[in-house]
């Protein structure tokens, strides 16, 4: 599959970073802001980004998009999305009609699962499970090795595994309550965070909120990075709840592994090692033992896998 | 397919129940106590009912087991069980050796839900859930028209996802707390339905249990089919909490459909009502509207699936 390039498209609720790529070979790259855009202005960018890159790389024959969105995936519509202005919109269509290349769509969560199954923290591991731990938390699922997406593309919502019936309510569009994304995604973590230094001002946390700084995820990481016990207790709390949902998907998939990503991550093992823990003891023999490791792509595996969901979709058109 | 004879060995807890099949056309059928037998005598017991009913059909080409067991399914091994004295036992090459068929071992859960999947419930629905909800609550899963196993063939221990973190100590050999086995198993009904009789002495279960009665998860089922309030609280209670994880289940998988089977099932929409109430009011778009329906092949379907495992399975070695 190596000498074959395409583009991959990264569409994020904040930002649109567009790549030419064979593998993980990055040979022409571009980030354009894309938040706050009507459909028909995602669109006419996607079409003007696509077709720079196709100038830019004559080669490339097929586009990926990776978006954080609901798909159906045999149709290449957008159903829904909770930072995207998309409302059953055929993408697929769309931007396939106006580049003219072949097109190929999945949720942002999947494309990231497939390029840490195909590049990174999941190479050799044909049954993973993905944890995109951002301001929620999105998932991905390797089986057998390839993307699972449900009867018609909208599945692998892992983020949306209940740990806590009673728990409090979910966000965005999720009618749930106690998901873990509810109670372990970034969002969470900035809550926990600033319950955390009310409730401690001595600590480092707590002199941040004293000082009048904002005492969000991103800060909740610095903290236990630097040291801050208060902040590793927040850390310990996020990440044993994010065990909980880690032990079902133990139990449920006996997995080869569980890669975790997303912004969070950043904390590494702070988050991961009360996961891990929770994992040890809850998961039945011989799932206890499913290794929880941190994606290893960082922030360019939407692109990745969506370069690379393009080459397979496209080989298997071939096969 | 069709045309094809093998012979299916559903290994319950307290009997054992041999058949020869061509689908789910019995042929000949044979039911031997399995209980209390160290492996050994669970081994030759074995042997000699496949070999009864090979006598008997000498035209079946090979054997399928389910088993209530963790089984490595590569290595044909039963891992571990908790109501059968299994421990490591190489199970498919022993019987294959003294029968002289070739023999394929499965967990009895999943090739439960491979015979709804062929024959059942869940005909032309390749992505499906099911759980078998009684003593304990087990699970299947059947991904792209194929049962899905995870690494060596533990998977799809669908009981023990958790619904809440903080709940109740799980049962038999599971470490973990607050798992649905925990909460809405046959064992959780016969309890609810216990603490529902002594809080309501005037309902029919208090009535019971004041003459001396068992009140356990059958009387619960027969006092709610025959429209004792009391009893079909206890199965609102259980159905909703089956309900939260079928949720989770909706929102993962996004599956054709959620077949529930065992021996609960006897309450019908007692149990399923609840349940789907909880999957539309928790779950996202589109994965709120996934049909939880009832299995069909009632107590036969593990006899039925582990014929067509081996039906499946030789097919594929053939092929």
């Amino acid at each position: 599959m190596s000498g074959v390039e395409t583009i991959g498209v990264d569409l994020g609720g904040t930002k649109m970073l567009v790549g030419a790529l064979d593998g993980t070979d990055v040979r022409w790259e571009s980030r354009e802001a894309s938040t706050g855009q009507s459909e028909d202005d995602l669109v006419e960018l996607l079409v003007r980004e696509v077709g720079e890159a196709r100038r830019a790389r004559p080669d490339a024959v097929a586009v990926g998009l990776g978006i954080p969105a609901t798909i159906d995936h045999d149709r290449g519509v957008a159903v829904s999305a909770v930072n995207l202005p998309l409302d059953e919109l055929p993408i697929r269509d769309l931007v396939s009609e106006r580049v003219g290349l072949p097109v190929f769509v999945d949720n942002d969560a999947n494309v990231a699962a497939l390029a840490e199954y195909l590049y990174g923290a999941a190479q050799g591991k044909p049954n993973t499970v993905m944890l995109t731990v951002g301001t929620g938390i999105g998932g991905g699922l390797i089986l057998g090795g390839e993307v699972y997406r449900g009867a018609t593309g909208a599945g692998a919502e892992l983020g949306h595994t209940v740990i806590q019936a009673d728990g409090p309510p979910c966000q965005g569009n999720c009618p749930n309550h106690g998901c873990v994304e509810a109670l372990a995604s970034g969002t969470a973590l900035g809550r926990e965070g600033l319950a955390a230094a009310e409730s401690a001002p001595d600590s480092a946390l707590g002199e941040l909120l004293a000082a009048g700084e904002k005492v969000d995820g991103k800060a909740v990481t610095e903290a236990a990075i630097a040291g801050d016990a208060t902040a590793i207790g927040v850390f310990e709390l996020i990440g044993s709840r994010l065990g909980v949902a880690c032990s079902s998907f133990a139990n449920i998939f006996q997995p080869n592994a569980i890669v975790v990503g997303g912004g969070v991550i950043a904390a590494g093992d702070l988050l991961l090692e009360p996961a891990r823990r929770e994992v040890r003891q809850r998961a039945l023999k011989p799932m206890n033992e499913t290794p929880v490791v941190a994606a290893t792509l960082g922030n360019d595996a939407g692109m990745i896998g969506a370069a690379a969901l393009a080459r397979v979709e496209l080989g298997r058109g071939e096969g």
